[in-house]
């Protein structure tokens, strides 16, 4: 049996199991792309404290890249079948679609996303039009620490394809079985479903409505309940959710505001767009809110609750952008001469 | 002549520097309600370093009193014909027509609010419907830090009074005059503005649009225009003040939009609710546009950006007050059995 070429790109807390999972099955020749830890697994592998695998010392997979150019320039058995994504997504920062050029190869290569986010596949299409582009939802709870990743929650994937209508249904759904046969294996949970666009609206419910308030108010979602912000602006939130999905020809469940109102009961829970801005880090603002608005503005839905949100949360993204260095400002504010009315 | 009995309530950095115009002037009585600091000024005064009025030691006005019902029960002579408010204006929290009850003689006592906040009149005139009710708009640079005032910027206050529809104008004009000469003296500007309601929406452009956003989003004014949030949502919500204004009657200036955008010009300057949340103070968002989105209800008046911002304000209100004490909640998330559709 020929082994499968795959390159993973982003070996967070996620991304690593995604990569030791693959390793386990062994029915492929795996590559990983290091960026920070890079030297530290370099010389000594990652160690996992696996509620899937156990414990770990020192694992490494076959190849392992600082960036995504060394991975393209290494020897000539580089074109890869599987190129997996597992980043953070944040395309106001990085247009993943670019940094995977080098190891894209078109027709061939099979890109994976299991990344967060709504309609992420459309850029990938685009920019490679002949390629299948797969979609991957993960829970999972695992993080990466200075290169040990601790893992406490069952890896548990939800794989599909983003309909490309230049290749047929029958070829996109092969391609996603055979990559779930490279990646499934007795510890991890990984399921073929079919419907990736209805997922993700779903999964948007919440993310668009009680992650971005959240995020934006300072608060967990049992203090957004309690001081009048769930009724009064997530419940609209979420109403327009459903509005642009059904003008999108998806479905969402009657009892579904009831679902996700409720999936945090009990518990204080800060979801993770207020965790990064806690942390001082980016949002995945544009492929959370940004990407529904332009699916709402094709399809001429009213959003204007999430678009509010979605601009005052734009100016959270700069100011988080700036502490990452990410922009830089003059000691004195610059004169603006434009004339407002 | 006859003295006014003056009775001032809040003494920080403004409240401070109007009672002791008030006793420069010399036409008054003047009492003050001091609850902070009341045992360090009962014993050694307050100390001034004012711009208005030079460097003053172990100031104290002719009575001081820890709280309201202290000034009230102390001897008979204590029919006030002035009760001026220079508290933070934070209605959610304090009611003040409720907390000045004790000193407050109907028909007898004018009522002189130098606070923030739109149609802050309205509770006073319904509760005391035969009393002139005063609005003083403060343009001040004062700090009290513990009992020490310091004055940066001179004491520039425009008076005038919330109409109350029992009384005659000329009736309340007269008050209002007679209030402006026992405060207004050669060092500081208390000029008579007759139309208080003109000045406060004016004010609004400003405050519903650039303050509350800044303090929302937590930035100032100047990383505000640079995101992009200044266009996205400021002026939308400058523009819906303007509507608001005008179906009440009000006509602001033609070019009050790009007044508004460039009175910060060269500054990264911080408005002063982006400051409270920053100091974790609760905020004077009730006065701001609580108030305003009642008027915009009575006179049905659309202001959806202004309401959102209103809403996604009370979630952040209420975490200031958590921080503050003045909310606790259980170390566990109650659950709440209700079902939301």
């Amino acid at each position: 049996m020929t082994k499968s070429n795959v390159l993973l790109i982003g070996t967070g807390g996620v991304g690593t199991i995604v990569a030791y999972g693959i390793d386990y099955v062994g029915k492929a020749n795996l590559s990983v792309v290091v960026r920070r830890d890079y030297s530290k697994v370099i010389e000594s592998g990652w160690d996992l404290n696996s509620c899937d695998y156990g414990e770990i010392k020192g694992w490494k997979p076959q190849n392992i890249y600082p960036n995504v150019e060394a991975a393209k320039q290494d020897g000539s058995s580089n074109i890869y079948d599987y190129v997996i994504v597992t980043t953070k997504n944040l395309p106001d920062i990085t247009k993943i679609e670019e940094l995977i050029e080098p190891v894209v190869t078109p027709k061939k290569t099979t890109i994976v996303l299991i990344q967060n986010g709504f309609d992420i596949g459309r850029p990938f299409i685009k920019k490679y039009p002949q390629n299948v582009v797969i979609s991957g939802v993960s829970h999972i709870g695992s993080h990466n620490h200075h290169g040990v990743i601790t893992q406490t929650q069952n890896d548990k994937t939800l794989i599909s394809y983003f309909e490309n209508p230049n290749l047929s249904k029958e070829h996109q759904e092969a391609v996603t079985k055979d990559f779930i046969s490279i990646y499934k294996n007795d510890k991890n949970t990984c399921t073929y479903f079919p419907d990736a666009k209805w997922y993700r609206y779903r999964k948007l419910v919440y993310n668009a409505s009680l992650n971005t308030v959240a995020a934006l108010t300072g608060v967990d979602t049992g203090r957004l309940e309690l001081s009048g912000g769930l009724e009064a602006i997530s419940i609209p939130a979420m109403k327009e959710v459903i509005s642009i999905a059904k003008a999108d020809g998806v479905e969402l469940p009657g009892d579904v505001i009831n679902l996700v109102v409720h999936s945090d009961d009990g518990d204080w829970f800060e979801p993770s767009m207020r965790v990064d801005v806690k942390k001082g880090n980016p949002i995945e603002l544009e492929v959370i809110l940004g990407n529904l608005l332009v699916v709402a503005d094709e399809l001429k839905v009213s959003a204007p609750t999430l678009k509010i949100l979605y601009e005052l949360l734009k100016v959270v993204q700069f100011k988080l952008k700036e502490g990452q260095g990410l922009i830089s400002l003059p000691a004195k504010r610059p004169i603006n001469d434009k004339v407002y009315s």
